[in-house]
This record gives structure tokens, C-alpha cells and sequence, in this order.
């Protein structure tokens, strides 16, 4: 297992690329993550654009630069808009990422609408300990949209859900990790407060398919994600209380510089 | 009428609770809340899940440690979604709250649809004046989602809605007033820019539930819900301005410790 | 063509008459935007209500003070619901702006919705210079929601939208050009990092519907909302980063006097 982070030249590539592409990210996330995941993908200089209106999911699912895809979306549209959004982005060649929330928590429909989206190939997976361990069809003892295993947790189930679905699986905790079920990336840092500002992790989805739009190398794209967030959480970490923490990372992200020394 | 406030010992206490408990709570809102009203859970230590994502209100509707509806949720989801919410809500013996958003402004299929979820007994109602008033069957005059009445003016038409549907019923306003039929208490301070967050009265709601979801005595934890509100208000009052107002509020809420002196 | 700023009288007197009407505005818009454009709102003193719930958009939308219609609200809602919304507002007398966000960046059928409100004669159209090019039959060339083009680009083609729809029809960028088809105004400064805040632009639409509650010269009231945005942002201008830049721009909207020497 290899630590990466913000220190390392590898890293800042990845967020060089994004920031010189300016690519267009096509979204479907839940209207609590909306705002935040927009505003994250506005700060590293990516277009972003969300939700289901009409034929959005086949015209622009099918040419965005990436898409992500947070199952929680579902809460404001049908199963075929999103299941149409993956479509379009796996036939048109476009990078998707897939934010499974909630799944195993209990809701059986939802779960199926959920597994039911990998049959389009997600680029990359990501979620929180419960999710990863659920989707690898492990016990997760997820409550609600909150996990109760740590990362650490999740790490053999992480290699499964890549190996078999043939995909680019991370985890968020207190260290995340991020595997393709051969190699195995580990990012420390971070603030637990980013556990408390609402649709942080969701956004950090947002964040990857900015990521994935034009990488040489889907891993380290999403490495990057994952160590860049952890990074702007750090720089964030003076702010008092929950609501300052939230406006300081987001300050910070949109002020990283890839060329810093 | 007995007044009671954060430097109360019975309002910390309910406090101190819900940080202990870490309740789930779910919650449907309407969208233009749904992010505060999760930070609002969040900055408390609650973990919130909200919307309605396929079968999300029977699966967590029923088991959840409390819930919470905002009539206005029906702009991002269908009556039947919202009615089986608060059914398997009552049915699961999940304490539940309502918020009647907007209720008597003019809209009569959406009045119908809001009337309908008392079948399904709240444990606690709140609302501005006007809300609370036209719930009594008086002439509110809401207009859209504001009030055009005091809080003093709806406190003979709150015990009349605590009465005959035999719930808790609250009404925010300049002094904030909490019945269950018989006993009245008053809650005072807070900051008249909590009038210029959207979504704070509907984040109030949220709030509500976390204190609700393991209390020994329901009136009085949603009495500490608005308490703590005003409290967290009053030590958000140097903000300049309604943004740094609402980010300071979200602050202070998360900053407030039960044990202190 | 005009130049016009905060500095002039005819812009503060626009902003006065908002505060002391304090009117009640009714809109639709996507649930990315819906929160900071209520709070925009708020700011200055309206009472905004925001979504389609049952029959919210005929009782609201047909008495209200203004409306505005942001096209991508049909992320959570049908073409009926907007169209009955643009329908009450014409109908029954209500000035209401329309953003036709994204119109003319590939997805036809959208496309097709938000040209069929132009039935319902919008009192003013806003948007970026790929839309307003595109409303106007030229190739906008639009990413999704973001331009790419420059507002000077769209010069020509505002005056055509304002021509042929008989609206007044303004574009915002690095310089904001309003026009009725014969005048034409120009309003300077704002901060490059409005673009950065996602539903800045879509916020601009409420704050125009505010402004047109009462308006005795609609297309003042219309500049008016672009001078007081742009002014707002210029105040906030020494916050460092995205994230308190937003917050800044909201402190600031709320503490413009008109009466300031």
C-alpha cells in the first residue's frame, strides 16, 4: 500500500490537468449535496452542471467531459433518468463515477436501483465504509446516509467491489483508501468536521469525475481527489465550529496552486 | 406560563441527550432547507438522512430514531410519498414531527394534503403565526411562507391545535410559545436575522426531532430545541451582515456544550 | 448607451421602493440555486417562496407580487407545472423574469419547454451570452449551464430577444447589458468570482423579480438589480476564496442603504 498526498508531484499533476482543462462535469446528486458539489467543482475551475430536466441525462450524460452519479439523486428523479445518465455516459465513452449513498441501510428498491447502475460500468465507486462494505455484499450496518465501520474497516470488501465489478473502489474515513484490486492507495489527513458539513462526501464524488475527465491514469485521478480534499480540510482546520470549517475548505480548495513549491 | 432558557439545567439536559444518543433522523423538507436542516443535525452530533428515494419513507420513515415533514417537501416529492412517511412513522412508533410550511397561504389541494398527515397523530407541531393559526381554522394571512402575524397573536389558536389534535404545538416567533394543551412555556431571545436564513424555521424542525428521538418528556425537549436555538442566535449576534449571521449560527449551535457552567 | 452604478439616485430609488414594499416573491428554480436566491431575497428585505407543490404554482404564481422562472426547475418539476406557473403570472397581471439557464446547449426538449414560455410574455429574460444567442437563433455554443461566449458577444442578439419577444432582455458578464430593445444600459463592476458561485446568476433572476414588484419603469428596476448585485460584489471583493466570498456578497447585499450619501 502507497501513501500519497498533497506533498507529492504526482498529486498536483492531477489537479494541474483539471485546472488547465476546465472540463465540463455532468451531475446527478441528491438536492442536500447539490449546492456544495457545484461549489467544489467551481472552486478547482470545472463547469459543473446538475440534475434531471428533460432530455439533460442523454444530452449531456452522453457529452460532458465526466459524469457523477450519487444515487441519492433518485429523491427528485425516476429510476430511468438515472439509469439513462449512466447509460449515456458509458456509451458516449465518458468517464462516470458512482456515489452509492445509503446502500444496504435498509431500503431494498433503492438498493436495487443502485446495483443496477454498475451494469453501465462505473469508472470509479466511492462512498463511506457501510456503502463499500454493503455494495461487496458484506454487512455494512449502515444508518440512513451515516456509516458505523471506519475505513479500515472496509479495506478487504474495497478489493472485491473493485475486482468484480472491475472498477476503481475508495473509501472515506479517517484515512481513506482507493484501490483498482490490484494496487491500493492509502490518503491520510483531513478534518473530522468534514463529517459534519453535509454533502462533503458527495461532493468529493463531484470532485473525482473533475478528476477523471482527461487522466492518464483513473487511479491517480482519484487519488489526487482524495488527497487535494484532504489537503484544503487541513489548511481549513483554525475555523471554529462546524459552519466556518465548511466556508474555509472551500476558500482553501478554490486557492490551491499547483505550482506552489 | 413558565419561561425557560438555555441557562436552564432541564434544557442542557435534553441537550446533553441527544449528543449522547447521536440519534438517526430522517426527514423530508423541501430543498430550499434541506442542506441547513442536515447541518443543523450534524453540528448537534444527530445523523441526518433526507428526501425520498424509492422505498427511503417506509424503510427509514420506520425506523429511524425520529422524524421529521415539511409539507413543503411535496415540491420535490408526490402526497402519497409524504402520507406514507408519516404513517410508517406512526405506525413504527417513531416520534415525528410536522412542520405545516405555508399552510392557509391560498394553495387548498396542497392545505388538503397537509391536513391529511394529522391522521398519522405528530408528536409535535411548529410553524410561524400564520401557520399556526390557520391550522386552528382561524385566518392566518400567510403570505407564501412568511407570516404576517406576531407570535402572541397565535398563542389562544396553539392550544386550541395542541388540544384537539393532542399534540405539542410551537410557534416561533419574537418570544417563541410551546403548549401541549395544558402547560405553556415561553422561550425568548434569539435574532430577528434568523428571519433571513431560509430555512431556519424549517431547520428548527430538524432540530426538533433530534430531541425528541429518546425523550422522557416530550414537551420539554421541544422546548429545549427552540432554547438552544435562541441561545446559538444570541451568541451569533456580532455577525455583520445575514451571511456571516447564518454561518456564525451554525458556529455556535455546534460549539454549544452541555456541561459548561 | 447608458452607463449606470450604485452612485446614481435612479438605482438606490429602485432598491428603496423593494425595501419598503417588502414584497412577496414567488419562483421556480432548481434546487442548486433555490437557497442562495432566497436568501438574496431576504437580503433586501422581500419574502421569497421557492418550488412547485401541488397547486402552489396557480395559488402563488398568479398572486404574488413578482415571479421568476427558472427554466431549470424542471429538474423537480414537470413542463405543466412551469408552464401553469408562467400562465398564472401572465394572467393575472404578475411581472415575472425568465432564465432560461442552459437553453441552446444540446438537450432539444428542454429547449422546447423554455421557448413555449415565451407565450406567457415574460416581463424580463436574463442569462449568460451563450443563452441569450441562443434565444435569439444564433449558435450560443453553451456548456451546459456555463457561456462561452462574452457579453459583448451577445450585444446584438439581446436586442433581438427584446425586440421580437417584447421583453426587456439583459446579459450578465464581465460587463451587464439591459435592453428593451430601443434603450440600452451597461452596468460595470461586479467580481469574477460571482461565475464561481454556483446560482449567483440564477439568484440575479429573483432579485430582478423583486425589483419589478412595483416598478414604475421596468427596465430601471431591471438595471437596478444588476447595479446593486454588481456593487455588492464589489464590497466583498477582500474575501479571500470562493467560500467567503459568497458569504461576503450576501453580508453585503443586506447591508446596501439606499439612503447612504
Amino acid at each position: 500500500m502507497k501513501e500519497l498526498s498533497w506533498t507529492d508531484p504526482e498529486i498536483r499533476n492531477e489537479l494541474a490537468r483539471l485546472k488547465q482543462m476546465k472540463p465540463f462535469c455532468y451531475g446527478l446528486t441528491n438536492y442536500i449535496a447539490a449546492n456544495l458539489s457545484a461549489n467544489v467543482l467551481l472552486a478547482v475551475g470545472a463547469g459543473p452542471a446538475i440534475g434531471t430536466a428533460m432530455d439533460w441525462p442523454s444530452a449531456f450524460g452522453g457529452h460532458a467531459h465526466a459524469v457523477w452519479i450519487n444515487a441519492a439523486s433518485l429523491m427528485s428523479c425516476g429510476p430511468d433518468e438515472i439509469r439513462l445518465a449512466a447509460k449515456s455516459a458509458h456509451e458516449g465513452g465518458v468517464p462516470w463515477v458512482l456515489d452509492p449513498v445509503a446502500v444496504g441501510a435498509g431500503a431494498v428498491e433503492y438498493d436495487a436501483v443502485v446495483r443496477s447502475l454498475l451494469e453501465f460500468k462505473p469508472t470509479a465507486i466511492r462512498g463511506n465504509a457501510s456503502e463499500l462494505i454493503a455494495l461487496a455484499g458484506g454487512d455494512g450496518g449502515g444508518q440512513g446516509v451515516e456509516t458505523t465501520m471506519t475505513s479500515d474497516q472496509a479495506v478487504p470488501f474495497l478489493a472485491k467491489v473493485a475486482g468484480e465489478i472491475g472498477t476503481i473502489a475508495a473509501v472515506s474515513g479517517a484515512v481513506d483508501y482507493i484501490t483498482d484490486g490490484t494496487t491500493t492507495y492509502a490518503v491520510g489527513g483531513g478534518d473530522v468536521r468534514l463529517t459534519q458539513v453535509t454533502g462533503a462526501g458527495c461532493s468529493l464524488g463531484a470532485l473525482m469525475a473533475g478528476m477523471l475527465a482527461n487522466a492518464e491514469d483513473p487511479i491517480m485521478a482519484v487519488v489526487a481527489a482524495h488527497a487535494v480534499y484532504a489537503e484544503a480540510a487541513n489548511r481549513a482546520k483554525s475555523a471554529i465550529g462546524t459552519g466556518n470549517f465548511a466556508v474555509a475548505f472551500l476558500d482553501q480548495l478554490s486557492l490551491m496552486d499547483p505550482s506552489e513549491a
